[in-house]
């Protein structure tokens, strides 16, 4: 059985959609804020390239914190965890990089994500977002679950053209180059609820 | 020979169920805490996913310290130790992931954990509890060893509705979907015999 | 050629029963404390799982100091170093849980072990002791090493009485269900020779 | 698909040549620096050679400071992490080494990198650049992706005198021996756009 | 070509044999102090058991400091290196344990080794020294090298007992149960030539 | 196509030989300092054994700095990289030891390396050189390589008398057995240019 979308109560969780070998399914990142010393755990049953698009969704944050309205000393107060769930689902490749992004800006803005989006991509150290594969299995899965919106790299735009147009009915596409756009897009100005000071 | 359900007299000490090669069997989840800084230890003969659910539980339990009632400067004055026993048989999977987290609530609490309960589910960073396997083997076994309630996830509801009436006599299910509820079910107001003033 | 019993003059020193590829033995489990600031070192060709035994008995004992007349502030004054002699011998499982629990509150308490005591048993951070395999290949390497008294889980008692009579002659068992009753029959009052101010 | 040359907006992005088991591509080699205490981070699906020359090239700048107008104190200020896009692709072997060197010197002096360049060749600690192999193929690459001039090590002047003179037209060649040249012919006087103040 | 034995002229160097592949032969093992907070490194292409040889030599020595004539504030003002030559040949086992231990207990007290001694023999926490294997090569080997003293545990007198006499001819054999019979027989009370003060 | 001798510039580089699968081959061992607390870094696709001839150069250097004219303070106020260049070939064995040590002690003193003189020998920590193998093959590459002195180890002496004079001429052998004569003959007393102030 699938999965399908939840609401975007909690800050630091977001939609991301996952090719496996057994087709497209959504998969959610989710971050959270412990008091500490700027650690950074990573779980979810994850291969090396998928923690390290953690490291770089991280680090890219850090270097480019008042672009996004953080205050850059909160990241030596606290430290974050990352997690995707379904722990008995290995998980490998660099196109949750976005999705990661995006759940990390959310939670040092304790700001809500778009209602009804997912997300697949790459990301770089220099803000582009790189195209990904197996982008058929994934809006099928979307849809199922669903998602209303969907963000990709503009590369992958050939790719969407090349399916029916009923699979895509009900579907709007956003096409980004730089990871900033990604951001405008997924994230509200709204505060979650019960949001934490930080 | 298969164990049996013990009571409840010491804090962190949590019923789980597992499903191995060999059919379902219950397991216990036991936490204890030492002056320290800090650190987790985590034995028992555990593989990457079993030892990622111990660090998601005391990643939320940190990171919702309030919400559980405990005072968050507790976690920089102790180590935490987890251990899931019989090291001989090893043993993995997320499904431990709720007792885990219930173990580690008694433990920083010092409260009873309920009589007679036993659980199994997957957990979140994000609060929610999902869905795991082998639910058929894992409820003869806590039958086996005179379990009276079990906590499963919303969504294996369908696959107890699967087992004949006849097995299930004298077992209470709880279906839940938030890490929340867990707590609520499982872990007493009152505090264990020698609690430890932390 | 099989070990011998040995003398209980030194602290820290403790005799357990094995059972190996080649048949029962008994092993020497070793401790020694070094000043530094709480580091634990394991070695003796050591598995996983048995490494995982000295880690439970240590953090149990500091959780539970006091109970065992050790001042809790020991534990960062001093480096514990645990060996298991014979490196030749690969060596693992959790059966040398209590011997090791044992070795290290003779250690910290200065005080001597009883003498020609053996034992065998699975230790678990609730204090409970568990049963072992290997019963009567281990009761004959005890027979043979002039053991005179042996420590076993209550649970392994049908093993015990599934062996001959004649191979017992001369053996005093003590069954436990848990580890502070190990501490009270295998620990004396009387301090080693030489104790340690610690 | 292959990759494109990008433009030269942002400090410490520099183009690379590889020769991967598909033939040619070029590649992007990104660092960033964040608030830290001089932390090195590489990603990007690296083996041991490629990893190793992330270091090099880091210490040798590190040793040489001065020589590139970098502020030695600097070094402890900042944590620096060094990406290769494209994480899908396992990447490896010691050619990167001079892209690497150039993007550190542009990171730690936030001056562009010159237009429509690229490079591959080895680096070593005293300063010499090394040859390289897969040269005709890394310069068809080059060629498609537009780029204009290409650095390569003296020793590998022979492998382009090879090549038909057809592939090569519309392409500068340096060929260097010593890092120095390296950085003389890659990066400008000029700062980039929001030049981060070090 | 087999080593010979080498003068006792630097503190830390002691002779050891050793039983490899093809026969037996010595080796050295060599140690030395440099300022620093106590590190331990161990090299010579070396085992997991015979580094655990090496820990549990500086483990015993720094409980057992004061009966050694060492004072123990040493251990944290100099970091020690261990060294077994001729890194081609990986090396492993129990049996130079009590050469390091006398390697050690020479270089904490600057002391000479006596001349043309050899031995081999394992060690314990405890202070016991166990027997070893490939005695039969070990001894044609220290003649071939003109060693005249052997030191090896008692329990290896049997293995010297079926050795033909005319083999043993020149060598004079003591026979330990402890390890400080082994420093006794194997230090002298003089000083090394420039011997360090510690 | 085999390397060539290189001039002597720069501190810290030093003409080794090597063996490799493919016949002889000179290599350059290459050291730099930079600001920092007492690390080793160390590179160029090496082996466990090559890594340690690298640790236990570093370490004797260490306690024998007043020897090498070297102030012990500076070993606290740098760290050192070590790098074997042309990182895709792998290298390991004990050979390159001496290469390594005269690097370090060229480093830390600032003096330069003599003109045109090539080594190979293990290194010891009580200071002897041990011999190596494929001598006959390293001299044939190091004459290609315009090399004029050679340093060997004594006991490589009969090595050398079993090749053909022809082959030797034009180059003078130096053969030593300690490594304080490695130093005398391939450290000059002139310090490099530029020569840092350490
Ligand atoms: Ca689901
Ligand atoms: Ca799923
Ligand atoms: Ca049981
Ligand atoms: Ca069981
Ligand atoms: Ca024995
Ligand atoms: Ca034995
Ligand atoms: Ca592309
Ligand atoms: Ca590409
Ligand atoms: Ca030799
Ligand atoms: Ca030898
Ligand atoms: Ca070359
Ligand atoms: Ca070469």
């Amino acid at each position: 059985e699938r999965d399908k979308y939840e609401n975007n109560d909690v800050a630091g969780v977001v939609t991301g959609l996952a090719w496996t070998s057994v087709g497209g399914d959504i998969l959610f990142i989710e971050s959270i804020l412990s008091k500490g010393k700027g650690a950074l755990n990573i779980t979810g049953n994850l291969g090396k390239v998928m923690k390290e698009s953690a490291t770089i969704a991280m680090e890219y944050i850090k270097s480019n914190a008042t672009e996004f309205g953080i205050e850059p000393s909160i990241f030596e107060k606290y430290n974050v965890h990352i997690h995707v769930p379904e722990g008995a689902t290995p998980k490998d490749g660099p196109s949750a990089g976005i999705t990661m992004l995006t759940s990390l800006v959310s939670l040092f803005t304790q700001r809500k994500v778009k209602k009804s989006i997912a997300m697949t991509g790459e990301i770089t150290l220099r803000g582009k977002v790189l195209p990904v594969g197996g982008i058929k299995e994934k809006i099928l899965a979307a849809k199922r679950a669903r998602i209303k919106e969907i963000i990709l790299c503009e590369e992958n735009r050939r790719d969407i053209q090349e399916i029916k147009a009923e699979y895509l009915k009900g579907l709007t596409f956003h096409y980004v180059t730089d990871m900033s756009e990604v951001i405008k897009l997924a994230i509200t100005k709204q505060k979650v609820k019960n949001a934490k000071e930080l």
